[in-house]
């Protein structure tokens, strides 16, 4: 598959339904929002509508689905949820059990999905505007980890709040805040700056999550909310059936990232 | 002098001008903005403008007259430089000769008048955030410090930027740089956070102006770049004649502060 004809939303999502397309998504459709997949039964959906209404930074939603309906009907009116992403997690009581390529076989008539914007967008804004980010840099993942700040919780949905790190120098630590903050659709402005341990983070060295990227003395961690914490949530709520994306491998949506900055 | 009953622009320069009010006018005319004065001659400001638009974070220019105006036509359209303010100092080939209440009697046909923007302007957006200010707090003056960041010189006019410090915790450190993104025309977003040895400052506890202010150990240290850069560039340029405002005896404009903001 040549990554580079991918250029547009409606191209990935052709390149994952025919098959052609079963990896990451990082880098294709530059300019078009990618997006985090959770799925749920309708009996867990109003519950983790909620989680997300009262933690919108870890949570933005780009679009919720009605029941039974596969197309995020507001972020790509074309699309199907059920073939349109490279890769699937499928989890039932809390466990993994599958990582298909389609979920069409163990679709049901009572999910709900909700399309949870993803920091790709701000970090093509922090490029464009000349930040440097290191793990993109490097060709990593970013690095994230679980701090000591509790979300609010809804229902059975409760967890620590993830954060995503990005080490910058103090100036590009400032445009970084003043550029993401015009993002809100997609995690909005950092949430800690410079004091890791003040939000339960012991070592930058040790992510929980992604690759550890170097952090020089001149620089200081930043911090932004991230899509992994509904991810973590899920994972201590075991809901009894439920869809995400495989990591890395996310919803191209057909919002340009320009339309969600303020 | 009842300073209570100094409730707006108008009303502090009237009791400026009949010699009521000959001393700071932090706290006075909420909601007005308040402006550093910087007057030179003719043969002098062309170089001075330059300079302050190629340093606009030090040197936010709200206004600048034409010479022989004392009237600033932007900022306060029914003011009269000479005599609305507390009190000037009067410098000669770039000595303190004079600390009057009014400088009629020294006002000469060439003079051209800058009226810059003053940190109180975001300081009071600050507050209404809710965002705590603790050389407010402690009743005392911002600490500043020349930096080793090099404003860029223009003409005769050159120097050190100079910042003022305000301790904030670091999620209030981020919502302050977004509330003062807003504010451009009162210096804008920090120029630093956090790492002060990176920009030439050795001890927090040891201001060059103002009065130096604790830093708790779970706050950083935040820095905007301040309006006594242009002071600083002055003592170094000696001009023949200058007028500036007295330290805390600003210039009260009719511009409301929200206009300010974008």
């Amino acid at each position: 598959m040549d990554r580079n004809v991918l250029t547009t939303g409606p191209q990935v999502r052709a390149a994952c339904r025919s098959g052609e397309l079963t990896g990451q998504t990082s880098g294709l459709a530059s300019g078009y929002a990618q997006a985090n997949l959770v799925v749920l039964p309708q009996d867990w959906a109003a519950e983790f509508l909620l989680f997300c209404q009262r933690n919108p930074k870890p949570c933005p939603l780009l679009d919720v689905t009605e029941p039974d309906d596969p197309v995020p009907r507001i972020a790509a009116p074309h699309a199907d949820l059920r073939t349109d992403l490279p890769r699937y997690r499928v989890w039932r009581d809390g466990e993994l059990i599958d990582e298909p390529t389609d979920v069409r076989s163990v679709w049901r008539e009572d999910l709900v999905a909700f399309v949870i914007g993803c920091s790709f967008t701000f970090e093509a804004a922090l490029v464009r505007a000349g930040v440097p980010v290191r793990h993109i840099e490097l060709g990593t993942n970013v690095p994230m980890f679980r701090t000591d700040i509790a979300c609010r919780p809804a229902g059975r949905f409760h967890g620590p709040l993830v954060v995503s790190m990005r080490p910058l120098r103090p100036a590009d630590a400032i445009r970084a805040i003043e550029i993401t903050s015009r993002y809100p659709a997609v995690h909005g402005a950092p949430v800690h700056v410079g004091l890791p341990e003040q939000i339960g983070i012991g070592d930058l060295s040790r992510p929980d999550y992604g690759d550890a990227v170097p952090v020089a003395a001149d620089e200081l961690p930043v911090f932004w909310a991230c899509g992994v914490t509904p991810q973590a949530a899920l994972a201590q709520a075991r809901p009894a059936f439920a869809i995400t994306h495989s990591p890395g491998c996310m919803f191209v949506t057909d919002v340009l990232d320009e339309t969600l900055g303020l």
